[in-house]
């Protein structure tokens, strides 16, 4: 799901549509909202504020903070992340780091999950849901490019989807939101062969 | 180097002995500071006042919170991080990750490293230091096995240190960090024959 082709509601029938031009201002807001002071300081008013709605508009969409946060970071985080097929798990695997170090570098996503991730030490609601939501944008894609590897007997059937998201999006997040690095594309070249080897090891 | 072996500076010829109870009451402070208030609120008169000492105490130790924190930080992440050597690959990257795992799971480490983090997204002093610091914690333990494993003739000889550390701490701190969740013994075990075949495979 993208930001711009599904409102985070069906609105029921015969409720009045949500205008989608303010479904983009109020995610707009939230990106430079958290960016700027944060999510323990961000509140829907501040919000409704900034997006320059009332609050209504906001509560119509999202009943609070955590929820819309939700919907709108992981949307960012996995955006354009298509499940790629091109009969080498190589090759499969470099275009998903490409699209996945591509979120990372995006400014919004560099500076606010680590701070979701510092709050989300704090509130176990928060960490629960951020988790769910980070397994879910990471985790269906990976297992396609699993299944299919596996269909063509490149990698053991057994492969856990689970250890290869790990394998896949732990070390470029590390590098990005721990070591502050990016991978250059021989690095990433690197790094997708050595992610296939370990896969077709029996990871 | 752990937090109690060795001081963070030696003192001058002449000058007066810092006491090691001193300098542990102090660590023992940031740690509490840390995790009650976080970096950014945290001074130096908070961390002498918890730690019972006069502030001269503090900055004659540490002459502000940022070289503070980075002497204090890692070497807890680091502590006990001796360089395995068991004449298997496989067997030296799993005593890796199980000491690292430990540390990961420390209630200080889990709860500042993500506040450090979200920090350092704003502050580009704190992110250059906390950066190299947390490197150098990992990097030479690893190249170290890196080396070992090379000279047996187990891994390619110009395999990148580098990207041995992304693939060992990668995982790992995306586990505990991102997802939230800890790996089981058995998991473990899958991983570290993972990267080794990784690593064999040239990465």
């Amino acid at each position: 799901m993208t930001a711009d082709s599904a409102p985070p509601r069906r609105p029921p029938a015969g409720a009045a549509v949500l205008r989608p031009d303010v479904t983009e201002a109020i995610r707009a807001a939230v990106f430079a909202e958290l960016a700027e002071t944060g999510y323990a300081r961000m509140s829907m008013e501040r919000i409704a504020r900034r997006a320059g709605v009332g609050k209504a508009a906001v509560y119509r969409r999202w009943r609070s903070k955590l929820p819309l946060v939700l919907d709108v970071v992981p949307a960012v985080a996995a955006q354009g992340l298509p499940t790629p097929d091109t009969g080498s798990l190589r090759d499969d695997i470099r275009a998903l780091l490409d699209v996945s170090a591509r979120a990372l570098r995006h400014p919004a996503v560099a500076q606010i999950l680590p701070d979701l991730l510092a709050e989300a030490a704090r509130s176990p609601e928060l960490a629960e849901s951020l988790h769910a939501a980070l397994r879910e944008a990471h985790g269906g894609v990976v297992a396609a490019v699993v299944a299919q590897a596996a269909a063509r007997g490149d990698i053991p059937a057994a492969t856990d989807p689970a250890l290869a998201v790990d394998l896949l999006a732990g070390p470029l997040y590390w590098r990005h939101a721990v070591l502050g690095t990016a991978y250059t594309p021989p690095e990433l070249d690197a790094l997708a062969a050595a992610t296939a080897a370990a896969l077709a090891a029996g990871a």
